[in-house]
């Protein structure tokens, strides 16, 4: 449907093939980035002598017009000849008819992306870390506020509710490393490297490269518009943050079940049955959850399209973009409505439910090792049988006699160690028995907490410093096109 | 959002976090057959004595207006909710109020999507029949037109197109009938089912059932609306169809490319390069490839999404609808476009490249067998040592002398085999040895063709003839509200 | 490596790559079958006049003798070499080598794949039958114990176990009718489409079929060696069935943990920790619901590795063929372990916890509705405010008085409907009011139960006659080569 | 089935679904590196007093003797339970007993696989490392063998086969560098977080972290043993990893088929077929494409296993592992017979074919621009036309006279240019023009060799001091253990 393609090697394009195959629409997203690196493009032209000053002055105006302002409505295949068609257009065919000397949609595409992209993950980690700190916040005033901690969705040690928090947070925080070591190899240009074997005309590539805010080249021509393992490298960080989004989804949801009911869920942010009056549904989780299932298939997707490509461009990569804006902001959209929803979070003090008072059995096991002297297997034994009995009679660990214990351990007991186990199974205050660093003790989680706060603060400057060199990248590209 | 919820058991809902867990966008494509729903549920309301004919028919007229125009503009969280408060604002609340006792959400939503899917099924099944119907009508001009047989994408064995366009019918065909097949799970009524525990008035379902055209009931009301295997199979049905289509997609892409050139594309489903003047690419071919990726991902997505879910109306369940009309809308558009580009496909004639005409090796090794006696193994191992010398020295396999058959052979060979042996080396003529069922000659070509037209035909039939009662049932749903 | 075809074509293979390539070793489940096939065709070659009966007595001896006994430990690249080197070894070159006249591996391998795959599909829809039967049997036991419905993972409305159970068994029967739909693809044969384009020897296609079972063909003898489709329909198939499975293990893991502590899973089936003494973890149900994770990306590596592949036989197929098998046994393992789990699973009469017996007031609203004429919008809203302040005081649904509800309501309230409400709020007899089909009220769930029972029967009998037609077509092979 | 366990909690297990859940098997692959971890335990435990040096040597040389006999005969559950059940079994109960303090096999078993995954990622990364190094050496001998470049599989410019060989090494490096930064999250100590909650017992972290040779801590203990993104993200690497062998295969086999013929495959990586005597078949590289499909997909088990599992251990944690090794060995393997393909490959000089050798046309557009002062857009377009001529009339572009280019070019033409346009149309040392950084041309590609050379090395050594340092900390707990 172009003009500037046509009339050529083919006779025109059936309409609504080439609507079928149009990117246009989804191509909105890197417009933007589509222009600037045709000013630099225009910029290496000068440098290099390809074209003249005028011609750069010329050609860079309009660009600079285009930035914002793309005709998407035109009916065309993509952005790169949208914006050709539409200089030529105002520069007439002589001018715009240079403006694609010496490159190619392959290597242009790959580099508007990885513009788009630097940007993206550094608001991705950005969010991230916005969402640990509003955690660490939030573990603040949970210090000893007594929490179950389950394994096998049974209820397992106690812990404290800060110490839950700063466990997601600890996990998020590898996230948003994740999300930046991507950067890496994402922020570098694959500009000059033509349609996949470079240019005989003499450009410098390096110069484009750093007029557009990149670290460094993909270097080698063929590599640099034949690969697309950034894409997959994101999208796969983007995954694993997606999981662990879902999780933090699925843990809320079982904690403020009506059974479980360790935490309340904000009235704002669940929903009644239009049928079930007294239902209090976690709707906005369930729909995190279930978007997270999908930026995880965003990857597959990838992968399958991918998988057996033979090398070179090919147009199947136009399909990868889009999964990954749908990651980022699927991610973005979720990491919005969890900050907020983790901050309006009531923990329930809670009645202590039958079978999870138990959970202060391995405390009870440890005492018995460490005040009674007994192997720690021959105290489980010993604490597993207790349990059976506290069951099967409705009592609690702590009330069960002497000669009761004496015959779970096969061995005699000292009183002084029954009172020892007598307390070891009051849960409330059961953490702060923890000495291992890591554990939930509220002077190892202030410590852990503290360090966090010290962290979060590192990497969103860095991040700033990081997105500041680009910007000023751009600047000087804008300086440089003006001055022609 | 909606104020039908409002002010009951919980307070108002956060702003963002509504908007982010609405369907309402993705629930246009369900609206009319919700609204649909509505009116047959307010017929067995009436017929069950649970509201009045004066309710009833003043519910039945406002809804008929809603059918097709719905105020999607409102901010509500769904279509449910919309379709009750609009009848609400209307009717008022004494009357509108009453519209939605004994169901719920959960049964009507699984009602409305088989509604809708059932008939993107039918018409996904007739598009496929009709690219089947001209693979088969392109498949009579090509009956005597050699074509190469690919395995393991080595030359293999003579072919005619026709044999192609024929095996590849066959597989769609398949898809067509497993389509076909899904219906009849699909085509169940939930309606009834309410929450997940039925109802305490007596409505009777199979009478809601059958005015909206249902087969049945999927009668255990926690099955009704705790099951998703309904979407599962479609998306499974569509994936493997997908498969089907990135497979000719691969298989043309291969046969046009420059080295290969058994076919040409159509220079109207082409594109060239902005900067490589030669190219001409399989544009098209290629974006069907990779967006019948995504529609093999859609089922991956609905199966992480489901997998472990408990059961119970989930709202997860909510992000798995898009991906049916996401998969449908691909197929429908590459079958579209499929269907044209096959109509216009050449088949050069070609030139026969080197080791391409080696496929002629197997009818020499059987004629060695049938005319000269030989173990097939032993002529095998001849005719392998006969390729390696033909491409040594350039020569064909028909140009070989006898003394080189026989030290091939290790025995000695009549020249009357000699001469067979040189006959079966015509490539182009060579199908027409073929004597099996099914193979490549061009008679029980025909007779396969013959076939697989009267089979299509019966299956537009049949699809009709499931499409005709549908609407036949909403037309008696339509009489029946109309007679209030 | 193997000696049939060395000496031909190409030098001798590395070692190393022929060991990587190999497929012997999960050749061994299609091995008997293989030698079947081998038989069929000698048969058929003896009825085309090709080969003399003597040649074929002789082929048919061997074969016999090897289909328990073929030697696995030999090093060659897949079983369909190994047979013939068997046979040749035995008999000598010159008969040995006839017998692969007119037939390829292409074809034999898809014909063996579909003769295990057809007994297996038979078998596992048993094993789906006989849990269902189990369900339905444990079923009868807990027609009347109430039990908690929950939808979004929060208590939603009073159902029974049984109920609960014959939900699961109505999506189970629904996974059985699939697995036996597919066996209508995969029961045809391909044999006698050799590599890809049938044979110049006349070959009766359908005699093999007859011989080995079969239903009828895969016609086109491209289609019949290209198309995996019948694996991936399988695979299909089995992803929803494992998804089943995961749902049932959810739930009982949620079901049975300390906090909801509906069911009691049987010691048997549980373990403990190593260091928590207390705990009794549900490890069989989740190592099932991790399992059948992999059960469905086993379609997903399927769908990978397929899509895109091009039309004709290519080597990739092999690695289809492990996951079919990884499938089946893992479906089936796991289907043994829950048949024996639920039969042992104990209901907890259990203490009703606060927030869970509101699911009552569903019920409540509608007897506000049928008994106190309210639209049920108005109902709702009050019940849904009456929930908030029993939980804010503590207090059940049928304690609140006359004046919160006429508050509530927004209106007056006769007393009689009151004393209704009251009973309405009794939970353990409130699934006796259900009315409609399919609802968890005894008689309609006796009536269920015992259509199931007469479904599964019928369904049981369906599978054992196609079974024995199987086993009669091998039996009538025999019986044919045993009179050469 | 274990004693250790039993006669506490519960009653005994089922054999079968004790059988079912069992990890023993798979467990072999981290056996040694959980006795370690066991020793290392035993070491930090005698330094904290927890036990005497009496009861640590003892322990200690039991552990020690184990390391490598393992009787994995037994009928146990896992390994862990399997290590102190003979260390009981020798020791006796009272100082077995002893050895589980303090620990669990939440934080052993992530430790354990921690161990050794770190030591396959550098393997791994060694791996690939040797693989692009033989790809570099390789290249010097292809750097002036002309190759074609291909978009959209249709042949786009003229290439070297040595750029074409450091491309793929490009790809490769990156693979190799995401390897290694996985390790940085792996190499970190879970040992000490116990179930999920640390210890009461007072131990040293990161005592035991530095013994088994971590550079530091999973520090929260909830974190510590509920997070897996390790696993994932090391599968996420493999995946990328298989998706660039897959291309790499994909490449092959198409340049090795007849059509293209761009390579001849050694015939020792090569096999025929059984009834085609002519073939040629890419068996490995299509079993590779295979097998890196199962890879991909191991990830999206992983995936989907672990989507919305709550926080905590869960026994579907069992699962992953094994996924883990698979991919780990595929890709080794796959790896092992790339690196001796590639060195055995020939590349052909091949006749170029009539499509193939319009890839000059970029360059004679570019001629025009540059000699003929001609807009590109305009020099393409006469190219174009020039190509559908050149394609009609069977000649060459640099056939074409003045006359013809004149009417393409709708302008008058310089004979000088058209001599340039028709040097330019000479492709066999076409790709000396390329001048451009990263371009195909012999001195850049030279440059890169070189460069890459030097990369390969520095990555090599930095791998081995890892290494060392691992073996290092693993030889100082052997010190320290032999010591009590």
């Amino acid at each position: 449907l172009s003009s500037v393609l046509q009339r050529g090697r083919l006779s025109s394009q059936d309409k609504d093939a080439a609507r079928f195959a149009s990117s246009l629409e989804q191509d909105k997203r890197i417009g933007r980035a589509t222009v600037l690196t045709n000013e630099a493009h225009v910029a290496a032209l000068v440098k290099a002598g390809i074209i003249g000053r005028t011609e750069g002055r010329k050609l860079a105006r309009v660009l600079k017009r285009l930035e914002d302002h793309l005709p998407y409505e035109r009916e065309v295949e993509d952005v790169h000849v949208l914006i050709e068609e539409e200089v030529s257009r105002i520069l007439g065919a002589r001018i715009g008819g240079v403006l694609h000397t010496a490159k190619s949609r392959n290597d242009q595409v790959s580099t508007a992306i990885r513009m788009v992209l630097r940007m993206e993950l550094l608001q991705l980690s950005n969010q991230i870390l916005h969402f640990v700190a509003e955690l660490v916040r939030e573990s603040r005033k949970y210090r000893k506020s007594f929490f179950v901690g389950y394994t096998h969705l049974q209820p397992a040690q106690p812990l404290t509710f800060s110490h839950y928090l700063l466990a997601i947070g600890d996990s998020l925080l590898r996230d948003s490393k994740r999300t930046i070591e991507v950067i890496a190899r994402v922020n570098l240009s694959p500009m000059g490297a033509g349609a996949l074997a470079g240019s005989s005309f003499k450009l410098d590539r390096n110069y484009v490269a750093r007029l557009l805010g990149f670290k460094g080249l993909v270097e080698n021509s063929l590599d640099a518009v034949a690969s697309r393992d950034f894409v997959l490298e994101s999208l796969a960080a983007c995954t694993i943050l997606a999981l662990d989004l879902s999780r933090i989804s699925q843990d809320l949801i079982f904690y403020s079940s009506a059974d479980v009911a360790l935490v309340t869920l904000p009235d704002e942010f669940a929903s009644t049955s239009t049928i079930m009056p007294q239902k209090k549904n976690p709707d906005v989780l369930e729909v995190i959850r279930a978007r997270c299932a999908r930026v995880t298939t965003n990857f597959s997707t990838a992968v399958t399209t991918v998988h057996a490509l033979p090398t070179g461009y090919n147009l199947d990569f136009q399909e990868l973009t889009p999964l990954l804006w749908d990651s980022m902001d699927t991610l973005q959209s979720s990491l919005r409505v969890l900050i907020r929803l983790i901050s309006r979070l009531s923990l329930n003090g809670g009645r202590m439910k039958v079978g999870v008072e138990l959970i202060a059995a391995t405390e009870v096991a440890n005492t018995l090792v460490r005040a009674g002297g007994f192997p720690f297997r021959q105290a489980h034994r010993a604490v597993g049988r207790a349990v059976r009995v506290a069951l099967e009679s409705g009592v609690s660990l702590g009330d069960l006699r002497k000669e009761q214990w004496e015959s779970f351990l096969e061995a005699e007991l000292n009183p002084r160690v029954l009172e020892q186990v007598a307390k070891a199974s009051d849960l409330k205050s059961s953490f702060h028995g923890y000495k291992t660093r890591g554990s939930p003790n509220p002077e190892e989680v202030d410590r852990m907490r503290r360090a966090r706060v010290r962290e979060i603060a590192l990497a969103l400057r860095s991040n700033k410093h990081a997105e500041t060199k680009i910007t000023h990248s751009i600047r000087e590209l804008n300086r440089i096109t003006a001055s022609f």
